[in-house]
């Protein structure tokens, strides 16, 4: 695998994230890519991007409730919107951080833990002992230790450089795929990005990554 | 076909909504559904939903471009962006009541070659000797009877009349399809309403119509 890797954007509360990573690493690989995992606050990207919130009107809010479990039954996936919602999310986002630092390929294990276990399992990511119990099936250090390390300056500048990251690149939703500096907003754009990956869709020079 | 027709809302200024209108007569005729084709204005039902304009951001508006594109190639339909976008549409959605008045799928043809104008000719919907000729072409009155009439109050009060439809819909976007009240926005919900078409997707009840 010489290709650059496929970036996966995503807010450990998104719903449609979730949807994205059952998917993501396999299409990838099926195309000789890896994927590099890279979860953000879409908060505070949107803020930075001068954008608001999402959902903050209810005629979209109520079509997300409906149109996250058609496409969860769609794409053949179990769904249970989570009975609070939206989720708090900068914990499992430093945490993925204390793992990537050492193994990147656990923290993506991790992150798939936690999206299932908030939308499948209706558990509370703002959890730090649920959470740091997740985070220590992927690493050698013991949930304790992992819970004082997600709360250290190095978990939180690793999670604010995400972030800044994500605005210059323009990811003003998740999840949020780039092939190439080619952006691919939703998971409803995962047929777009097998063919791009698979060589049927010539890719998009319009936009670049800045 | 006995089943209510499907309900195709959508802005003639939409470029998506001309992708779907590219799709939705075949689609519902293949499961034994009419279309009822509807054009309103977006920005009149998004001001009466206090919901913001699509697009005022320009990472969603760059987006757009691209996407739109690749969008049209995924599904093997030409396309070209408007020279001037947005466009100007209160016109073509009201010669479409015009038309729609003595005969539905008349309008429902016409509507199809003012979106193709639009996006494949690069035509300024605001033209109203454009908009005329295209009408006449379905219509038995001349160009210069069907301008006077999409000027008339009848032709206003038609297309007030779906802006109002909509809204009570929240018709949010543009193309939006209904199905037994069941919404689907997006040109990218293309294959959920054709499973929900099918019988292989479940009616969603959590959002009925008001």
């Amino acid at each position: 695998m010489n290709a650059a890797p496929v970036e996966f954007w995503f807010d450990f509360g998104s719903p449609y994230g979730y949807l994205m990573a059952e998917h993501i690493d396999a299409l990838a690989a099926a195309h000789g890519r890896h994927v590099r995992w890279q979860p953000m606050l879409l908060f505070a990207v949107l803020r930075r991007l001068s954008m608001p919130p999402p959902l903050e009107h209810a005629p979209k809010h109520d079509y997300l409730l409906l149109d996250v479990e058609r496409s969860a039954r769609h794409l053949g996936q179990p769904y249970r919107h989570p009975s609070r919602f939206p989720l708090i999310t900068p914990l499992p986002g430093r945490m993925f951080h204390v793992l990537a630092e050492r193994d990147p390929p656990a923290a993506a294990e991790f992150a798939r833990d936690a999206l299932r276990a908030a939308f499948r399992d209706d558990a509370a990511l703002d959890d730090a002992d649920l959470v740091a119990g997740l985070a220590a099936r992927h690493d050698t250090r013991s949930a304790a230790q992992l819970r004082e390390a997600a709360n250290a300056e190095l978990a939180r500048r690793a999670l604010a450089d995400a972030i800044a990251e994500a605005a210059a690149h323009r990811v003003f939703g998740s999840p949020f795929v780039r092939i190439d500096g080619e952006p691919f907003f939703g998971v409803d754009r995962l047929a777009q990005i097998e063919e791009r990956l698979a060589g049927r869709l010539a890719p998009c020079h319009r936009l670049e990554a800045p």
